[in-house]
């Protein structure tokens, strides 16, 4: 394994360029650009550690497969995307996001946490072994989608086709790096989404908005019934929402007991003075692992350029993102937001589209938990931050009955997943390949039920 | 006379190049560009009419100013303003905003009907009685202002300085036009205006809305905000924003009463089954009228691209104004709404900025209201629909002491001010300038108090 180690040490630039490249290609899904071109480019990267590659169509964007039979008894799973968030606002950036930087350390660009950093080091930590001729105990999958931030709307249908493919003993999800204390972290969960656009129209045109006196106005309309899904407590209240609500099991619990959520230092990195409506401590906690959201992504009617434009706007738009856990569905809760609206009036409200999936999680308790807890503690030195789950959301139902999933990552807490100046400390990318070496490693001679 | 409405006609294509030539300027005063230039361009075509041209210097946007002395009794003002509103959505226009074109008669343009086309349509009613060596029988006053349809912030400063010139026998103000019954409508009041824009910010930086779990919400607090200002039926819920509130007098109610609203062609116009809350009849003309309102004409927070962005916003905006009817006072109003804001707890809500003005209305039995009927009757064979006060607003308020005003202009009912595919009727332009001639024709024999 020092052959390994040094390798990965002294290839470090050549993998950082290789990184920059696909950061180079701007794959944002929700706007479906450049997507083929950031598919074929892990399908070539694949290729070249000697795996068998497949691109699986889909009626959105295709699937990327990679497998390396060794003939192994074990098979490892690394679930990644090669899609990323838009990068709007682009003026927030102080480099350009598709122009990867590296300042103080850190590599900038769009992805490189979320999560093309993490592919790009599991591929180098295959590689690594294969360029000093190391054997690879295990045989290796590799699922690469290009919907992940649009809520995975079509890797069912890959699913579906090819359920085998996702049996293996253990995976590594996407995303995941070091906390906010600088101690690394890892997920088991993922809460389910719900993604709603609503839209207003009520008139065929803009209008002068001097006749709001005698007009209707769309975003008010959109206003009202915004404010009649949640109250200024943080309260859902969509008739039905918490019903199927379960709360977290013992087990979980002992496992947040001893979860410190740095309660300070998280409001600093925010900006903040408390978190809303002053929760803190198991309250905290709570909210983090188990609470459902209401979320308002985006909002937009009228004149929003500089100084005044007197309009009324004919029309009105909302992106809502509701958070799901355990035992709530998305379908359940559309169903129930349309009935809410409905019944409030707002029939005029549409539900323009909608994407979504259940939340999903590996049981705290699962053998493969523990046995990536010892990956990390060989190269950090420290057990990882365990997280019954992420309050983030993946397609993670659609892995847990064929393998357990944990999620680790080269991210870190400053990475910014998401929203502007996205980025990686280059250390956690080094010894983050480090760990998926060791791990690579040791689970050939794993044994889940010792 | 007959020579001025020959020359008229003869020359209307070459009116229709110059009005051309000042919409291909984009002053759009919100973005506060090509300002000199469509301020330098009305300086140069009033001084072509041989007025005395001065170009006032401001803190904002400079006033233009014309005067012509014949040495007459009687002086005729107008008021014209050389900005415009934004063009945005450009995706909206059929053709470029800012590229005059010609279609079934009627000419596009952002500024055409407000009030670039009145402007320019004065100034050639003037040059037609000049080129055919008529007498002008009044003495001439222009004032052309740049801040129109900001809110006119700093022509105070040019009226303080300048009250002397704002003395005239009688005004025509910037804008009017035909109705949607085709009829001619005069607009005597103009209601008060309070613009501001609130701002709400929760986070130093955008972050993933996984995190609203625990983190506040700016779009929800602005949503939450706004929704408290005005219930879903239409009340404003301000503490005390009806107080000063007025009715109409015995007088205005007369006026009102033989008004036709022509409540089925509006609601079509604008693509509606009914008007806001089923307002008919009276209830209507009360709140075409008289009712102040509580209008979103803006509204911005997040992503608002396609697909779905999985984002916490730190920030949201909005754009609001407010129309007020006599006796209100944007001042008072501004306060009125901070103090609700803080009684609400959206103290995290700022009013970034504001403006505005107090409403003015002509009395409707002033005797110039009908010596502009009369003239309006020599050209187009009917009286002038008489409007207590258009729901719209401008600075009226400066002016009321000095000088009776009246709005007329060359605009229609679908000349979409505000909105995209702004136009005129090529016709109505033709006609208007026949009744600007007439009326100064006639208004050298005016009688005020016959």
């Amino acid at each position: 394994m020092e052959k390994v180690i040094s390798y990965l040490d002294g290839n470090l630039e050549q993998s950082l360029d290789e990184l920059k490249e696909i950061l180079r290609i701007p794959s944002v899904a929700a706007k479906g650009e450049h997507m083929d071109e950031a598919a074929e480019w892990f399908a070539k990267h694949l290729e070249a550690i000697k795996m068998e590659v497949t691109l699986h169509k889909t009626s959105g964007q295709p699937v990327v497969t990679g497998y390396l039979d060794n003939g192994a008894d074990k098979t490892l799973m690394f679930y990644d995307h090669y899609d990323v968030q838009p990068a709007e606002p682009f003026d927030l950036w102080d480099s350009p996001p598709f122009e990867p930087a590296i300042r103080d350390g850190r590599l900038y660009g769009r992805g490189v946490a979320d999560n093309k950093g993490d592919a790009v080091s599991r591929i180098w930590a295959i590689k690594a072994f294969q360029d000093t001729s190391t054997d690879i105990p295990v045989n290796i999958k590799f699922i690469i989608e290009g919907e992940e931030e649009v809520g995975s709307p079509t890797l069912p249908e890959f699913v579906k086709k090819n359920s085998d493919f996702l049996k293996a003993d253990g995976g590594i999800w996407e995303f995941g790096g070091a906390g906010i204390d600088g101690r690394q972290e890892a997920w088991l969960g993922l809460k389910g989404l719900l993604y709603v656009q609503l839209e207003v129209e009520r008139l065929q045109m803009d209008a002068h908005s001097g006749y709001a006196c005698i007009l209707p106005s769309a975003p008010y309309r959109l206003v009202w019934a915004l404010s009649s899904l949640k109250d200024v407590n943080g309260r859902i209240l969509i008739d039905g929402f918490y019903d199927d609500l379960k709360g977290l099991t013992e087990t979980e619990k002992d496992v947040i007991a001893k979860i410190d959520l740095h309660e300070d230092m998280t409001c600093d990195h925010y900006g903040i003075t408390q978190f809303v409506n002053g929760l803190a401590g198991d309250g905290l906690k709570e909210a983090f692992y188990n609470a459902p959201t209401c979320n308002i992504a985006g909002l937009g009617s009228g004149w929003q350029g500089t100084g005044s434009k007197t309009v009324l706007p004919a029309k009105a738009m909302a992106k809502l993102d509701f958070r799901l856990v355990e035992n709530m569905h998305p379908e359940d809760i559309r169903e129930k937001l349309r009935a809410h609206l409905d019944r409030h009036g707002f029939t005029d409200v549409t539900i323009a589209w909608h994407d979504g999936y259940p939340p999903a999680k590996t049981p705290t308790d699962h053998p493969f938990v523990s046995f990536v807890n010892d990956a990390n503690q060989k190269v950090f030195g420290h057990n990882l931050t365990i997280h019954v789950t992420s309050p983030g959301s993946g397609p993670l139902y659609l892995f847990k009955d064929h393998v357990p999933m944990v999620s680790i990552g080269v991210g870190d807490y400053d990475s910014r997943a998401h929203s502007p100046n996205e980025s990686i400390l280059i250390e956690n990318y080094r010894l983050g390949m480090h760990r998926i070496a060791v791990l690579i490693d040791m689970m050939g001679a794993w044994q889940a039920d010792a």
